[in-house]
């Protein structure tokens, strides 16, 4: 997909988040995250035809770009507000990890910390486009194009506003796996559209029903298009990073990578950055993913 | 195991590479080769008690560190040494691959480039412990010790020289295969000993009979032991790298990690540096490495 024209921020546009929330959370995590490498290889970008730039958020603490989000919001909180913890596992199938998590703070006093509809939350995401450009500017690359998973939307739409004040001729694109394009179909009827119930998609973390409250005007505002990937586009960039990268890539984090493999990204002849957003992939899932 | 004292090379000891090789080596090869990340984990950090870097030359091009010594040998060949290539399979179990590299030099005046026993590959092979050692001066990090793959011993060969030069008081051990400890053995009764016929080992990018005429009199002379690992102890490394760092490194690259866990090398309270050598590995044999 060409997508629309790169977007300016208009001076009256009001987002929940801001480049200096942005540049602020780099600055408050920056002593507890990874700063991930910017990773290039030769063999992908004869295959694209395209200078490529792969964000190995995989190589992040606990694996996954969310530890930015989470470690921003966290650090905002009083002592008082931290104190203690459990792990509470659900069942996708029967149960609502919202309703669980409303019952156990209403119940105890607990603070909720949502997943992405937060501007903390956003805002620590967002360091992680911050730093890809930073280190694209070190190299002297100039981006023309950034692409990002996506789900509740949060990471892309702190990725988007990160790229807007530090890089704002870079287009930013979002990958949501086929079934769970609620994102790609709300930005297309201009209102917040959910997923037909019963889809299934490999990429186990990228099945929120639909797009955020505060993240999706956001990406309303900023994204240059959004595109859908299969499971067997999935299951093939996962194959590729494995052969080509040595990197393990959760099916929810190479979808961005499978969707420039698929061509449903117009990438030939261009500058692109690809974040790998995660790695946590159970063994038994992962070995049948890079199996011819 | 502990080791000796860290050792000095004394005024009138001449070894066939010097540290200025190397450095020279990482200029001449600084256009094309990846700087390649130098990776923490806090919960590498628990399990080992101790303060842990990995170099990821699995990020390395061609999934290894092997591409340093080979560009940087072809990068000192003369054009009219350098034209054409064919590659030809062997079988290890019924040919021996130096015979044919002979055979057909002789038959077609082709320079043999040997994959260790060559000066120009040990001081390409010791960028790796060059970069490492800027790496962790620009951490502000001390490294107490260092630990390598040992097969040929180009690389830790060269890493040691580099180590000597960069960052003398670090101590460096090589890590090889249970079965192929030829260099162990070799540094115990100081000559060159081989490995008993028939060995096994998972790690099949070890599995040199004997330590080489030019590498082992630099290993020798610089460093503090040697250990080795069995299949077990690799297949748990390749694991917890594949859990713990999202990343997929092959059984004789994870060799010396695998040391780390196993307590073969004495890591506790130290800051250390192991080398990932490489990630050239199968799917089959990885997804049955890592599943538990």
């Amino acid at each position: 997909m060409s997508g629309r024209p790169q977007v300016k921020i208009s001076e009256d546009l009001r987002l929940c988040v801001e480049f200096r929330d942005v540049a602020a959370a780099a600055l408050r995590i920056s002593d507890h995250v990874v700063k991930t490498p910017l990773i290039a290889n030769d063999e992908l970008d004869r295959i694209l035809s395209a200078k490529v730039l792969l964000k190995a958020e995989t190589l992040q603490t606990t694996g996954s770009f969310k530890f930015r989000g989470a470690l921003n919001r966290v650090l905002r909180m009083t002592p008082a507000e931290r104190f203690g913890g459990t792990v509470r596992l659900y069942d996708r199938a029967t149960e609502v990890r919202e309703t669980i998590g409303a019952e156990i703070a209403a119940a105890t006093g607990a603070v909720i910390i949502p997943p992405y509809d937060d501007p903390d939350i956003m805002a620590g995401q967002g360091t992680v486009a911050l730093e890809l450009a930073e280190q694209a500017r070190e190299r002297g690359v100039s981006l023309e194009m950034l692409a990002v998973s996506c789900s509740g939307g949060g990471l892309v739409a702190g990725c988007a506003i990160a790229m807007n004040g530090a890089s704002p001729d870079t287009r930013v694109f979002c990958v949501e796996p086929a079934g769970f394009d609620d994102t790609a179909r709300s930005l297309a009827s201009g209102r917040r559209e959910s997923n037909a119930p019963g889809a299934r998609s490999l990429c186990d973390a990228l099945q929120v029903a639909t797009p955020g409250e505060l993240t999706f005007p956001v990406n309303q505002a900023l994204l240059a298009g959004a595109v859908a990937v299969t499971d067997d586009e999935v299951r093939r960039a996962m194959r590729l990073a494995y052969d080509l990268l040595k990197l393990v890539v959760e099916p929810g984090g190479v979808a961005p990578l499978a969707a420039a493999l698929a061509g449903k990204l117009d990438v030939a002849g261009k500058t692109v950055a690809l974040v790998l957003s995660g790695g946590n992939v159970d063994h038994d899932t992962f070995a049948r993913c890079i199996a011819v």
